[in-house]
C-alpha cells in the first residue's frame, strides 16, 4: 500500500507516496452492458435487500418488558356438589397475581372436608388386597394417596383396600366434569375498546372466547380440560420513524399438545386446598382445578440508525460483490 | 486471481503463478497528505470507534439470570373496619413468593364475612328498580356482581335495586381509603450495606422508600392506588477483564401510567379472599388490596474476544473505507 | 471505478467502457507455493472456521418459551409439634403455580394459632426491660416482631422483656429443624421414561432427587436450609437439518450461594400463614417454609441459512485476508 523497497532512502519522501493500479480500458457495447447489469446487481442488492428490507443500516435491540394484567366478570354454576355458586375474580384466578401470566379455573373437582385420617385406598394394582397380609405398614408407592397402615378393609360393598393415612376421604376419579361454566367470564364491563382483529387490532383488551377463537380453539372445549394458551406481543419498531408508530400486534396460539394419541397428561391444571379450622380440628377442601393459563410472551426488537453495522453491510457487499463481478469479467474476457 | 488464458498449457505452471496489480507511484505532497489524512481517518474509524467504542472485536451474549427476592418488617394500622392491627411480611407479601417480582399490600378495601346468598345489588343503570318487572331472573351483566332473582328489594332507605345471588355483603365503593400506613415496611432489620445511589451503589439491600424516591416518586403517595414499580438490574460485562469488574448496576422507574387523563385505572391492585368455614357454612373476607409491584427486570450483555467479529468488523471496515479513499483520490485527480 | 477525465466527452460511449487493472504475472515456485498457502490458509479460515464452525451462513434467532411444570409425589412425617402428617402436592406446593418455576416445602418452622393480641417479645437488644421504663409505648424496631404498648412482663420465669401488640404467640427460634423428610418426593408414579443424564437424556420427568445430584448437590442436606435449583433448558437448533433433529438438553446447577463464610442468609425459605377464624376470632398458622425453588431458564438460539450473513462473512473475510496476503507479499518480493 506504501511505497515498497526504497523507502529506505527516504522515509519522508515515501510517506507523501501515493500509488494507485494501472488500469486497461475495454470500450466494448457487450462487455460494458454485462459490467454495468453486473453493478446494478450489486447496488440492488445492497440498497434493495441489505438496507431496505433487512434494514442493514440499523442496529437493533430486543425488547425489555413488563406486563400487568386484569381479570374482570362472573360466573354462575349449578351443580350437584357445590349446588347454587357464584364465581368472581377473587374465586377463580388463583394465584390472585403472577407475572407475565395469570390462570383462569374453568373447570374443578372438588373434595370436600378432608381431614387427615385413616381410609381405604382407592382400588389399583398395589392396594387391593383380600387380608392385612397384603399390606404392608409403612409402606407407600407414589401411584397412591397415603402410607398403608397394614390394615385390609371394605372399599366398596365388592372391593377391600388396604387402609392408609392420608387426607381423607380420597380424590376420587379422573375424568373433569361435563360442564357448560363461565359463560359470562368473557364478558367485560369496561365501555373502551375490545381487541378485534378486523377493527380494532391495537386494543389491550381481550374477551377469553375471542384469544381462543384467534388461536382456532373453542373456548368452552378447552375450558374442560384446561389449555395453555399464549398471548404472544410483537413489538417490531423502526425508531428512525416517528415514535407513535412503534405499536405492538397481539397474536394467539394455544401452546399445550392437545394431539391425544401423542400425549399422556392433555389439558391443564393443578391442585390446591383451602384449609379451615373447626374446634381445633384442621380440614381442607381439596381442588383439582382445571384451566386456562394465559401466558403473556413479549418479543421483538427495535432498530435505529447506526454507522457501524451500516458500513460494515455496505463494505461487506460491495467487496463481495466486486470480487464476483471481477471474476466473472475474467472468465468473460478469455472466452 | 490466477493465470487466465495460457493456463491450459500447463496446470503446474500456472499453479505456481502469482500475479499483482501494476502501481503508478505518484510523488506529491498533497496528494500524500490527503492520502495520509484519508487513511488517518480510515484507521481512527477502525481503531478507535469499531473496535474501542463499540467493541467490535468482541463476541456478545445475553443475560439469562434468575432473581430471589424477600421483603422484611412490619406495619402497624388503625381503622375503624379493621381495628388496631399488625402487618407482617406473611400478611403483606401476596402471594407468598414469585419469580423475578414481588407484591407489597399498602392499602386495602375489605369486605369481610361475605356468603354466597341474596342481597340488594349496587345501584346503577340496570339495577335500580321500582318493582319485580325491572328485575329479570337470571339476568347477569358483567357491570354487576352477581346474578338477578327477579326481586325488587330495598338498597338503603330511599332507594331500591334488584336482588341478585352474590357473594353478600357486596363490596363497596371505589376510591381506596387515603391512609397513613407502612411507615416502618422501608425498614431493614439487616446489619449489612443498604442501597444507596452515590455512596452504596453496589449493595443489593434496598428501602422500599428508596427504589421509589429513585424513580422520582413519593411512597407515600403510591401507597394510596398502587403501583408498578420497575428493577432494572443492568449488567454490562467486558469478560477481557478480571471477572470481579463485572457488577451490576440498579436503576428504579416507574412502569404504570400515572398521568390520569390518559388512563381509565389508575394504580395497581389485586382481589384476593380469605376462606372461612363455620359450622359447615362457607364465608370470606374479600380484600381489594393496593399495593406496589416490584418487577424485578436482568437485562445486559457480555462480550469476551473473539476472532471472527473482529475480522469481521476490520475487513469490512478496510474494504469500504479503501474504496471510499480511493474513489476520492479518482476524482482528486482528474481535477 | 468508471472511466474518469473523459467521461464528459460522450456519456454514453463512456458508460460502456469496462476498467480492469493491469496485472504482474510472477513465475516463481517459491512465490507461488506462499501464494497458494496464504489462499488455502484464507479459504480454511473462511470454510471451516466461519462457515462450518460458527454457521456463519446463518441468521440466528433466541428463544420464546413457555413451560409448564407438575409436582407428583406425597411424604410422611412423624414430629413433635404436628403429629404423623401426609404432605401431598396441595400442601408442599406454595403458591399451587408459577410461571418457570415451583418451590417445594422440605422443611419447615410452624407457629399455631397466633392471633392478633398482646405477648412478650423475643429477648434482645432493645426489648428487655427491667420495668415499664424501659419499653416506650408505640415504639417499632425492625428487627422486632410487633408495636410496643409500654409495659414490661414476664418473657420466661428469669427474663423480662417489652409487651408488644402483634401476631401471638411470636416465632420462635432460627435454626430449621433437622429433619429427614419428603423421602417420597421424588418418586413418580409416571410410567413412562425418567431423565436419566447417560440412559435417557431427552426425557422430560425429573426425580428431584436426580436433578440435585446431577448439580453436585445432596438433595437431604439442602433440604435442610432450602436452596434455588435452576434447570437450564437449552435449544441450540440448526433449523436448515430436520425439525425432529431440533432437542432440548438439560443441565442443573444451584444458583444460591452456599458457602457459609460468604453469606448472611443462607438458603431459601419463605413465611406464609394459614388464616382461620372460630366464632368470628381470626387466627392463624404462620409457617416458615424452607424449601427448593426450582427455576426453569429456558435459552438457546435457532440458526437458519440467509444470503445476509453469507455474504457478509465472506466478503468480510475474503476483503481482509486479500489484504493481509498482499501485503505479506509486497513484504516478500522486495526482501
Amino acid at each position: 500500500m506504501c511505497c515498497g523497497g526504497r523507502c529506505c532512502v527516504s522515509m519522508t519522501q515515501c510517506f507523501f507516496d501515493y500509488s494507485t493500479s494501472k488500469v486497461l480500458v475495454i470500450r466494448s457495447k457487450s462487455v460494458g452492458t454485462l459490467n454495468r447489469f453486473c453493478q446494478a446487481v450489486v447496488l440492488a442488492y445492497i440498497i434493495g435487500y441489505v438496507c431496505v428490507l433487512k434494514k442493514g443500516y440499523q442496529d437493533t435491540d430486543t425488547v425489555i418488558s413488563s406486563v400487568t394484567t386484569k381479570v374482570k366478570g362472573i360466573a354462575l354454576t349449578n351443580t350437584s356438589d357445590l349446588g347454587l355458586r357464584i364465581w368472581d375474580v377473587a374465586d377463580y384466578v388463583i394465584p390472585p397475581q403472577e407475572e407475565n401470566s395469570f390462570f383462569v379455573l374453568t373447570n374443578l373437582n372438588i373434595t370436600p372436608n378432608q381431614t387427615q385420617t385413616r381410609c381405604a385406598e382407592n382400588p389399583g394394582p398395589g392396594s387391593t388386597c383380600t387380608s392385612g397380609r397384603d399390606c404392608k405398614r409403612g409402606f407407600h408407592d407414589s401411584r397412591q394417596n397415603g402410607v398403608q397402615t397394614g390394615r385390609c378393609i371394605q372399599f366398596s360393598v365388592t372391593e377391600k383396600t388396604c387402609e392408609v393415612l392420608a387426607w381423607c376421604p380420597l380424590e376420587k376419579g379422573n375424568d373433569p366434569p361435563e360442564r357448560n361454566i363461565l359463560p359470562h367470564v368473557n364478558s367485560s364491563y369496561l365501555s373502551q375498546c375490545v381487541f378485534n382483529r378486523t377493527t380494532d387490532p391495537d386494543c389491550p383488551i381481550f374477551r377469553l372466547g375471542d384469544i381462543a377463537s384467534e388461536a382456532g380453539e373453542d373456548f368452552q372445549t378447552m375450558a374442560v380440560h384446561g389449555g395453555v394458551m399464549g398471548v404472544q406481543i410483537l413489538w417490531d419498531c423502526n425508531l428512525d420513524m416517528p415514535e407513535s408508530w412503534c405499536m405492538p400486534t397481539y397474536t394467539f396460539r394455544r401452546l399445550d399438545n392437545k394431539d391425544p394419541d401423542n400425549n399422556v397428561a392433555p389439558g391443564y391444571n393443578i391442585r390446591f386446598a383451602k384449609y379451615y379450622k373447626n374446634g381445633g380440628k384442621e380440614s381442607r377442601n381439596l381442588v383439582k382445578g382445571y384451566g386456562i393459563r394465559f401466558e403473556i410472551m413479549v418479543f421483538g426488537k427495535a432498530g435505529k440508525f447506526n454507522i457501524v453495522p451500516t458500513l460494515l453491510n455496505i463494505g461487506a457487499g460491495l467487496a463481495l460483490l466486486g470480487l464476483v463481478c471481477r471474476a466473472f469479467w475474467i472468465l468473460k474476457l478469455y472466452d
